[in-house]
């Protein structure tokens, strides 16, 4: 069925998808059509591939909006999570399908009676984490329970880091999506099941409540609680298991010292600095930094309890947070001269090769034993451009829409990619652009 | 000349402003309108008195609001902070003059020029604190530098305690305004300058971060930042000063455990707790609690650092927050949780009497040499009625609208009580209902 396909968003995350839909547009007979707010952003992204089009659109501009979406069978949303809504509500009305790669919120699940009355597909959590961890995750536990395995804990960890040939810097971390998203994520609460045991982490104790998560082969991590793990229990069919987690992974250290940011108070987006345009980081730190003798620096380390030449304090001052150095931001809370600082100290240079890791562990039940299956996923990006995180975020979009324009989808509504039908053909496609689980099962106790 | 005056709000804070109010009325004319969403909170208020007029008022009513507006001179506002613009608009456009007791928002503040041209005055901040704190400590700063003083630093606090004989708490608190104003108050950062440094101390630092305060015959405090200091630099004249400091006062080991709360979790907001009518506070804790061997109580103890039979602990504990007994709210927040425990934990009996207590710290140069004023004001209540609260927050309002009413009010815009024609006879007037400050100088060095 040849199907018109609207990309919305060319930015970061953008690359694979567009030039997966690209590449197989003249197979499937796809026009694909990519809107961006940046005209040259769209165009760079499709050159001048002969069934590609590249349009402005402000998405706020709801009539141009709505006839964008209006010319399309298949509408793929890589805004941001607050703007998916409209265009969910465009789709309903104009009758388009839609997927996308963002956490799905609950006025987003309150639209899927009208989804499904119109027989429409609306697929979100259809990237990485969440996407590809719920696939694959749903692959695991159903193999498991058709041996007869009685599955007793869930834990689940991703992490998009940078590949240790390209790690040049104290934290083991750079930028390879959204900067906001890694600044303010989850200010929230983050909740779990252990042991049949409701758990809360408030975001001031996130970072200091972590696991240990060992890669055979690969090297050790440190993982802190993802959200509302929660949620997944029901969507798994897991409603009845006394241990659920899911996490984000990290290089060892990374967490102790966020966990200072977020105690210093350089994490609060709630008020602008007074003067911030004219004082320096230094000064900034000595804001926050109890009174008394001694530099800034012995008094922060003082304050967050922590070695003055230790590990936590070495990455702080890499940051450049000691520097005599002027913020130049006017009007800037706390928050937002961080994530500039971070967009600089945490850019990835254009060889830089990123990192994906994913760990799944599935605890069960065999014949009276425990046991646990492990499942590690890695993968490396090539270059800056090239990364692994924008692969594993758009192909699983890119191939979810060729099902969709194939007529391989029955299920309707408003969905994450739990389904059989989804998530056997995307990852049997996904296994030929590198995705490959290691599995090894291992007795408890 | 005759007025008619419209109070706005019944509730507990406003008992001693409509006595002032109704007390006054054959004397200076007035007419006292008393408006509530509940209507017998106004009636019994007001009672039967002649020139009272107990009425009914939704407040996001807005031709109800306007239309008692329209037939007042002056209008005092008790609502919530965040009701107070709609009430100003509608007095900008009746040309109403303006009382609360409030902090001014910005919004309010860029309402000055219109008022001003209608010749208004709408005066917030006109309660204890902020109220008489800032009209004591303008009478103590113009009196210093009138002798000639150089003032160098300003540090004031307040707090609103329990007298000693009615203190039958291990906090040394019970709820003597807006309960829900003690649990969410302030979760932005607090700043204060403190010699010629900038400080910030954000929400979850707050509470670890306090100063003694000792008042001479009355005993040892201690105090912690309020919101921001700096602010008041230009409201007090004191644009070049180095170190100014507003802060709240308790009794000590009061921020010691409400910094617990707030590690633990339970004054976040964000999000409403799973199955909260099911489980029992003793769940709550545990949900918080990390893992591992131990009971809850001994682990929570552990991850807050403290003893787990020290006086921290113990506070928590007679709070009720380790009983199994069922929390019974459905789909509510920790902080929903908490407010709700301190409702009962922290009631007033009738026969309690509360406590007022001020300390204004001015240290000045005078001939070469460094001086410290320092004023105290205690002020006890009689019962759970008339509380020494009720009085200082609702008198100073009281005596504002009949300055305004006497036309012995020059100043117009929008302000807070810092002129002289203002804070003295207020003060003046307070006197005869009780308040008295102690002053005393000691030389520093």
């Amino acid at each position: 069925m040849p199907a018109r396909i609207l990309i919305i968003g060319a930015g970061r995350s953008s690359s694979a998808l567009i030039q997966y839909a690209l590449n197989k547009s003249s197979e499937l007979g796809w026009n694909v059509t990519v809107a961006d707010a940046d005209p040259s952003a769209a165009a760079n992204k499709v050159k001048d591939h002969p069934r590609g089009n590249p349009v402005w659109l402000d998405v706020m501009k709801t009539n141009d909006r709505r006839e964008l979406i209006g010319r399309a069978d298949i509408v793929v949303s890589l805004l941001p999570a607050h703007l998916h809504l409209e265009v969910a509500q465009d789709c309903i009305r104009l009758k388009k399908h839609l997927v996308t790669a963002s956490y799905v919120s609950h006025e987003l699940y309150r639209l899927g009676d009208e989804a499904r009355n119109r027989e429409l597909i609306f697929m979100g959590e259809m990237g990485l984490d969440p996407g590809i961890d719920h696939m694959s995750a749903m692959q695991r536990i159903n193999e498991i329970r058709e041996k007869g395995g009685k599955i007793k804990a869930f834990r689940s960890f991703t992490g998009g880091l940078i590949a240790p040939e390209s790690n040049d810097n104290p934290w083991g971390y750079k930028f390879t999506w959204n900067p906001r998203n890694v600044v303010l994520a989850g200010q929230g609460t983050a909740q779990y099941l252990n042991n049949d045991k409701l758990k809360f982490i408030p975001y001031q104790r996130l970072f200091k409540t972590t696991w240990d998560v060992h890669m055979e082969g690969i090297g050790d991590f440190e993982a802190y609680a993802n959200r509302d793990s929660l949620l997944y229990r029901e969507q798994y069919g897991l409603d009845d298991i006394p241990t659920i987690l899911r996490g984000t992974l990290r290089y060892p250290g990374f967490a102790a010292a966020w966990a200072a940011l977020v105690r210093i108070g350089l994490t609060n987006g709630d008020f602008p600095i007074l003067d911030s345009e004219k004082i320096t980081y230094h000064e900034l730190m000595e804001a926050f930094a109890p009174a008394g003798p001694g530099s800034v620096k012995d008094r922060i380390a003082q304050m967050l309890g922590v070695d003055p030449n230790g590990d936590v304090m070495a990455r702080l001052v890499w940051l450049g947070l000691f520097r005599k150095k002027k913020i130049k931001i006017p009007n800037a809370t706390p928050a937002l001269i961080l994530e500039r600082l971070l967009l600089d100290r945490w850019k990835l240079n254009p060889q830089d090769k990123d990192l994906i890791v994913m760990q799944h562990q599935v605890d069960y039940k065999l014949d009276g034993k425990l046991y646990r299956d492990i499942s590690n996923l890695t993968m490396k990006g090539n270059d800056a451009e090239d990364t692994a995180m924008s692969r594993l975020v758009g192909l699983p979009m890119g191939i979810f829409v060729r099902l969709i324009s194939q007529n391989k989808i029955s299920s309707t509504g408003v969905h994450i990619p739990t389904m059989r039908e989804v998530y056997e053909p995307v990852l049997e496609e996904m296994a030929e652009y590198g995705l490959a689980f290691t599995h090894k099962t291992v007795p408890l106790e």
